[in-house]
């Protein structure tokens, strides 16, 4: 399948997405958002489910190049522009970001029943998470950040993003309330005493248990 | 409706929510599950919809009950047991956690479309919301905690807790594991240093933007 091809299919996978829903998707839907028949569709992907999870791999890809190198001289700038990037979504279309968000929960519901949709968001976890821990450390190593532990951290970090995405559908919470929230956190919770650590309360008290 | 049959019911529609999930679940499924039938069932509720209403109704009588008075003499420790009891769902039979979550985050997905669903959603956010800003602001007027923000402090702690509960389901994250992050989040970000404020970087840091 060409490059364009593969767009067009990627791009009508997501407005039908966040027109239908995941659970009411049909491939009808997807063909009708796209340039191709449903059984153009059918000849590259089996099922809506093998669609989907090309879909994801596609997000995947897309995700780890905007997000990949944020802007910053320093680890807290990188770091923010980091978190700031993951809780705003490229903007697409005329689309809401809430009903694809809205979608990307109902996929996640489909987790504990399905290995291949798991593996594909932890993949997406794994990235979240590994970047937050190497710019805590490297602030920890700069003097930029206390001597937190930077494991748990980026583990505390991307447990509240999947909270801030999960709030904005269920109960309707602005993404730039999550986004302040969190840069509050980062500023307090590791900048607020850089080069003063506190003693042993708080590292310690992270790992000891 | 006795309340033996409501209590029926509505054990029985937890069994079959862990059993099909929300998406797929149907009023015979419930009455399997049920010492009544199908035709009993809906001559108390109109559709699946109508019943998951009442079922959501009575989770929060529940959960108000169960959590709304937590042990400890302190505010701190008051805290400390309503988020664990947050986090540490009543066991029911031998049914699982994860499956209930699942269904619950299915639930959720669908409260951009429903908004007596939302509502009933936003009660419980409310709810746990409430009281971790008035744990928190009691903290602070007895000198156990610093003086941070109450409603960004508990916005955030609810945050995080919704994180844990989506975390679970998308990825399969231990409850323990989030319930110790959020532990060490109260311990370190909250008691460090309280009766050493910090000055203005924290507390108004939070407030300012």
């Amino acid at each position: 399948m060409s490059d364009d091809v593969t767009e067009d299919t990627m791009d009508a996978t997501y407005r039908a997405l966040c027109e239908h829903g995941y659970a009411d998707l049909t491939m009808q839907d997807i063909a009708e958002e796209s340039d191709r028949s449903k059984a153009a569709l059918h000849y590259h992907y089996d099922t809506k489910r093998a669609l989907m999870l090309a879909f994801l791999d596609y997000l995947f890809a897309e995700f780890t190049d905007r997000a990949g190198d944020p802007d910053g001289d320093t680890p807290a700038e990188r770091l923010g522009a980091f978190i700031e990037t993951v809780l705003t979504p490229p903007e697409r279309d005329d689309h809401s970001h809430e009903a694809f968000g809205t979608a990307i929960l109902e996929l996640e519901a489909q987790a504990p029943y399905d290995g291949d949709i798991r593996e594909r968001l932890e993949a997406f976890d794994d990235f979240v998470f590994e970047h937050v821990r190497q710019y805590v450390a490297a602030g920890i190593e700069a003097g930029e950040f206390r001597a937190v532990d930077p494991e748990d951290t980026a583990r505390f970090v991307v447990t509240a993003i999947d909270g801030a995405r999960t709030r904005q559908v269920a109960i309707g919470q602005e993404m730039a309330c999550s986004r302040r929230l969190l840069e509050a956190y980062v500023d307090t919770y590791l900048t607020s005493d850089a080069g003063h650590q506190r003693g042993p309360a708080s590292g310690d008290r992270v790992r000891s248990e």
